[in-house]
């Protein structure tokens, strides 16, 4: 695996820490929190008090506990022999200095967002970020670049007793009209100062179901903000004396997460599904990518919407009830899986809307970078011409499960999504959510699920 | 369709948002709202940071849901293809930058109002203000101009427990006889910088029950006012931990919304319903516009008393109980439907009894101008001498449904009426309240829309 454009030299790690250590002095920061980031997406870290900083960053940080309680049976097949037998032992966390930033809404903490590592030094083969981070450099060898932005919903509201009957029913004050203004206060600047702009706030559907959706950006700082402002929500609604949540299950509201992207060349110039004259035609090359996206839905879906509940909403409204249904694509069609859109200021880009809010954002991408790759290099076209129609043509595009088992199997079964996010990974994140479907499903662990996501 | 008055070139616009911009600096505004109004005349918008002001003010912010969760299946006859195709994309907000204005009741927010289009740049055919735009045009080619007023009730009361029996009963701290001091203040002063003056204040009979009434406008001005204050007042409302409602259900209090208007010539120095000598007589003029109103009654209430509940206190007072009343008119009578008043400073005006504050201020101007232009057109009268009496004058007024569904079939066999709204809207309206009507009435949805309106 080649170098790339930012492998430091141990020169360039020393200025860089000591320009770190500067900051810390004149901000007066006191805890440095190491970051990262599970399988489900969520924030986990540790704190280190700044007087070892500069010890921890050099060498980095040990974590002796295995991933979130889980066992792994090496039963039936010889696997690759060198991996299992790490399984017990420590894992690494290497700070990406790039990502140090002061946190506004606590007092004297700053954050690091880390790499992880096998005790020997190798990457860890099943971390998230890490798979981002592989398939977006395969995407620049061929000279693309990713431009893309986050559209979530979730919901707000007030502490409530949680009992357990059919339909939710807050109390009346309600977050409907009240702009809670500082609220959105801290959580703009707050985000600003991280890196992140908010395009727009709006309320949704929902009573206590809002919207929020960001400015695009270049490459792993999209997804490094969706993951940002994750764990900055919560702290934020806390801090306001309410609580926010992505979740979704069988009865409430559909909170979704729509990944909206598109191509562009290596230095931002041109942008690559956009073809110049007026009336709406997608290049070729935006043709493949969203070729390699219908024909990968089935094992695109099972890392998009990872919840057992996050397919309901695909399901309302057509009468007979078979448990899979096909993927389409539409041109500024809302009720379509592949949206595209195109607008003045910014070109053409593809709208994701099988993707939900408990999604792992690092995932996300991956997958959906896997898929266009696909059908770059394969240069399929499932596609016609400019006009969509609704009656039913003849067509091999992959149908999309409505349970999340048979999700499970078609990744099982999809040979090149396999090889694109390596072999390890697929196991570990088939075993582990089969895990979650076998055991008994009492009350108990799920509310736990629930008060990390 | 022609130019109007004020059809900016891109430069006028450029300068005006130059201007803008200027005022947010200085103002140290952070957030603007671009706001619209759906067809129950509430206030759906988009908070946008005042970094991104310009872009969105040039090029419109775009709304990608549909209206407020309606299905709608072109069973029947063939209409105009151009319509449906486009339901599932978005629509496009583009503001009226005469009405930027900052929100003194919150912190630093400024608010716009928008007009509604197609993702082509059409106005969107349902979209009320622009119905009340395209007929006080209508209006103006043939030099007259509206001088109108709204006054209306509504209730406030403490946040209190909702349980579901028959009548209401509170606790007893009521808001009687106190009249809340900064509660007043706020409101006044809030609504004086948006442009809108309060006339009076005071209590009305149902406990909790106020009437506020406003100075009369000029053409679209006087809407804006509504419009502004319905949200005006629930925000200041709970600004003094209390909810203001509209709402009128089979049980409660009927609040009304009484629309009281008069025709001026074209800059606004003559009344044309005043004839300058002193008994009271209405021009004829007066009285063609009067039989217009009178001759659509049927069609006209669908429009301004839209709720099932609205209907209720017409028939109060009379035993035998069929289900249609005739319309009456009256000369300072306030029993009557048509109540014709006429004062030393302002001239002779006409006020609509029939008008509930659920109604949505643009429809209510768009239909009573829409009736008066037809009395106008062909030349009506349905109007003897100045005496009015109480037996019953054989005549071909049309009458007044008790039942929602007969005011809608009225509208739907009234021509002319059809003429002067369009055909996309009329239809659009009455799809959209059958399915109100039909979806069985579990207690869910109503709540839903009481806590809107």
């Amino acid at each position: 695996y080649a170098t790339h454009r930012e492998s430091q030299t141990s020169l360039q790690l020393l200025s860089c820490i000591e320009f770190v250590k500067q900051q810390t002095a004149r901000e007066d920061i006191h805890f440095v929190r190491f970051e990262a980031a599970d399988l489900h997406g969520v924030c986990r870290s540790k704190t280190v008090p700044a007087r070892f900083f500069q010890e921890r960053a050099a060498h980095g940080i040990y974590m002796p506990r295995s991933y979130l309680e889980l066992t792994l049976s090496p039963k039936d097949n010889e696997v690759d022999h060198i991996n299992s037998i790490h399984f017990k032992s420590d894992i690494i966390l290497k700070p990406d200095l790039q990502t140090f930033r002061v946190l506004p809404w606590t007092a004297k903490t700053a954050r690091v967002i880390c790499d992880s590592y096998t005790f020997l030094g190798d990457p860890l083969l099943t971390s998230p970020r890490y798979l981002a981070k592989r398939l977006l450099s395969q995407l620049e060898e061929i000279g693309f670049s990713l431009h893309s932005a986050f559209t979530y919903e979730f919901c707000v509201f007030g502490i409530a007793e949680i009992v357990n009957s059919k339909t939710i029913s807050f109390p009346a004050a309600t977050l409907f009209t009240d702009h809670d203004q500082s609220f959105m206060q801290d959580l703009f600047d707050g985000l600003y100062y991280t890196g992140g702009n908010i395009e727009s706030f709006s309320t949704s559907i929902g009573p206590g179901q809002m919207e929020i959706s960001f400015q695009p950006d270049y490459g792993l700082q999209a997804t490094d903000n969706a993951f940002t402002f994750k764990t900055a929500i919560k702290e934020v609604a806390k801090k306001h004396g309410c609580i926010a949540s992505f979740y979704t299950d069988m009865a409430g509201f559909y909170n979704s997460g729509i990944f909206s992207h598109s191509l562009w060349d290596i230095n931002g110039k041109k942008n690559l599904f956009y073809s110049g004259d007026n009336q709406e035609q997608l290049t070729d090359i935006g043709k493949n990518w969203l070729s390699g996206l219908l024909l990968h839905s089935a094992a695109l879906s099972s890392l998009v919407a990872p919840g057992v509940a996050c397919r309901k909403f695909l399901s309302k409204d057509s009468k007979e009830s078979q448990d899979k249904i096909s993927a389409t694509w539409g041109l500024n069609n809302n009720s379509s899986t592949y949206n595209v859109k195109s607008y003045y200021t910014r070109g053409t880009y593809i709208e994701n809307q099988l993707c939900s809010a408990m999604a792992n954002p690092y995932l996300v991408l991956a997958i959906t970078v896997a898929a266009g790759l696909d059908g770059i290099k394969r240069g399929l076209n499932l596609v016609d011409s400019l006009k969509g129609d609704i009656d039913v043509p003849e067509l091999k595009a992959s149908t999309i499960p409505l349970k999340l088992e048979d999700a499970l199997s078609a990744l099982q079964e999809d040979k090149c999504i396999r090889a694109y996010l390596g072999e390890p990974f697929i196991q570990y994140f088939i075993a582990m959510k089969q895990y979650e479907l076998e055991t008994e499903l009492d009350s108990e662990r799920n509310k736990f699920l629930e008060y990390f996501i």
